[in-house]
């Protein structure tokens, strides 16, 4: 069952603001077994609307169009969407009543705004009417218009709620779709290509897709079968070659994360973590208590940023920061061993470096990074040299200090390389 | 000069990967004066690519397409243009002979792939042939085609260094485009369009939009005029009343940070801070150390996950603790006070709370958070309630504590409320 997506504002088609419900829409609607042909972003105009929306519904069974519903001046899809297909415009009082019944929900907002928002194309079906979140359905020849909201947890509020189950009502998938995003870091995506292309080339059933999502290279499989035992297993076969292959590289599959592996190897050893953070700043502890009850193995973090945080909160020795500089392998060392050593935890991770702009040394320059993994049996530190702005150079060295200790918690290495 | 997007790729009408390449391009375009009309997105689908390829060289001055280029066997875009436009591929030996000479940039990529990169459609110009970014420029029946890769950085490199200049080249626009992003706090959209509105009424010129970008409100404004003094007075004017009617709203504008405002408002009191984070993880210390300079001002911070890492390294007594409890108001301001005194900072900020999705008490749910501000006058803490997943929760809790400041810091208000 085919459909598209039709984007609407301004902002959009300007780049000031990011399409993210449109990706968020087009993957719930790969997994529940549709087709999407085409997402089509144009301006708050109303000529654009008509002419993509007539288009729309000439060639697909559904069309979904988000934005510019909303209460204020430069919403006007409603009106656009009324004028396309020929309907009128009307007030619905029922749904009125409703909006300014929870007044309060709308903070400030003036009585002339809110009944904008009541104010549908003649015939079309209120979606969530009890709710802020407020769509609607008109069906125009058979083909299935939802209009949705824009603002991200209003659009996917609906999206689960009303279009995926009335679009399973009307339209029922017979097929399954099985899709799967691996992660990896260490290797190229050229490289990862290679080494799977021949592993997989006789699996024609499977789609296969390379993604960089900086640091990390993602790669999609996906297949559309009948909802059967033998799916079921061809699926999971070309899943455990691509899995086999990756080898250590593989961080994990769809929601798995750096840290949510590092937590999950932690558990498993009843083990803790805690962290010292000069040039990540706090993205390293970020990361980590990102995840659900982390607190069961993550003890604490320290951000030491100055020279004295290091040595008050760390047991840094001054001589080491004096001869070797703050940004050196010893001062890496001593920082890991001495957040391992006041948290009590078994693990620790120390990263220090120049993020730049400013900073660095001409034997050291910006992107230099220490990174230090406090195990039980020794303590480690290796030299990096990262590229790019300050946001780069914090993301890959958080992005290295997680992997490598998930490398090592799982593989037992005590040398990371790649 | 009217233009258009066609973003190449099964993971973007999958939902796999967002679409940020095409918000970067349509950015890019507007400020330099020239119309993005559409942005279309399809898979990797020749017949699709074909099909939207004509009726964009139909109706437009240039088109952008992007994604599809690289070396792996899911890249199709070269194929397929060249075949909606009746174009032969060619092998292009000196860019072949340049990649090859520069094998090692391409980790293990093997040579048949290298050589995918050097075949483009016959007539096409490389653009940038000595660098790893490949795009290339076609010019059918006047209108300009660019066929640039999905890669961010590589889009983004070749965008602003061949795409602009050659436009400007070829279409000098004679309109500057002024815009600017207002970034608020504190209001809900609906309340900043009224506000906006009748202040705004008779400045015809300027076009103005609403977007939430959770957990802020963006105001757009936008004009496009000649390029001349009259034009930057009405810009001018426009922008001063709206700064005025935001007034405590308004975070900043463009580039500017809640983060940023506060190191900025730090430093021209030479004051620093320390910050104290429980639930918040490390993203209020991720957020500060984000600012490039941030050192000057920001002297350390604690991740206090465990009780213990409260006591030990704030002096947050256990009684305290066992008392009221780790999420409480006196925890709050004890963490807030250890902070600014470990780290003697004038000012000090701590967070406390439940972000879930498990802990909370039945008076203290999920979502409760205590925000304290330690001043060199006072300590201050109140108690938030806050919505959501865990994600939202932690984000709300830094946003609420850097706003809070930055009021702080600007207006010497000791009350917080909205």
């Amino acid at each position: 069952m085919h459909g598209e997506i039709i984007a609407i504002g301004d902002e959009l088609v300007a780049g000031r603001v990011r399409n993210t419900t449109s990706s968020f829409a087009a993957g719930q609607l790969f997994q529940a077994g549709y087709r999407l042909d085409c997402i089509t972003t144009i301006g708050d105009d109303a000529g654009a609307i008509k002419t993509s929306l007539l288009t729309a519904v000439g060639r697909s069974a559904f069309v979904i169009v988000t934005g510019g519903l909303g209460p204020t001046s430069d919403d006007m899809t409603s009106e656009a969407v009324a004028a396309a297909l020929g309907r009128g415009l009307v007030l619905n009082k029922e749904v009125l009543k409703k909006i300014e019944a929870e007044k309060g929900r709308w903070g400030g907002t003036p009585g002339r705004m809110l009944e904008k928002l009541a104010i549908l194309p003649d015939g079309a079906e209120f979606l969530n009417p009890d709710g802020r979140a407020a769509g609607y359905l008109i069906i125009e020849r058979g083909v299935f218009i939802f209009c949705l909201p824009g603002v991200p947890d209003e659009l996917e509020y609906l999206f689960m709620n009303q279009v995926i189950p009335r679009l399973n009502n009307a339209f029922g998938s017979r097929f399954a779709a099985r899709q799967r995003t691996f992660k990896t870091f260490g290797l190229q995506e050229t490289e990862i290509n290679a080494l799977l292309e021949w592993r997989i080339r006789d699996m024609e059933w499977i789609k296969i897709g390379y993604y960089p999502s900086f640091p990390e290279v993602f790669i999609t499989i996906s297949m559309m079968d009948p909802d059967n035992g033998a799916a079921d297993r061809r699926f999971a076969s070309a899943c455990s070659t691509i899995e086999a292959a990756l080898a250590e590289n593989l961080i994990g599959a769809d929601e798995d994360t750096q840290e949510s592996m590092v937590g999950k190897l932690l558990l498993e050893k009843g083990a803790t973590l805690a962290v010292a953070e000069s040039c990540t700043g706090g993205l390293l502890a970020h990361r980590i208590t990102s995840v659900a009850g982390s607190s069961l193995w993550f003890e604490r973090g320290v951000v030491s940023y100055s020279n004295r945080s290091k040595e008050e909160m760390l047991g840094v020795l001054l001589e080491t920061i004096a001869n070797f500089g703050a940004v050196s392998r010893n001062t890496g060392i001593e920082m890991a061993d001495g957040a391992k050593r006041i948290a009590g935890s078994t693990y620790s991770i120390a990263v220090t470096g120049f993020a730049g702009p400013g900073g660095g040394t001409p034997h050291d320059p910006v992107g230099t990074v220490y990174i230090a993994i406090g195990a039980p049996e020794s303590t480690f530190c290796q030299r990096f040299s990262f590229q790019g702005s300050r946001c780069a150079i914090q993301t890959m060295s958080a992005e290295t200090a997680l992997d490598w200790l998930r490398r090592y918690l799982k593989y037992d290495a005590d040398i990371y390389s790649h």
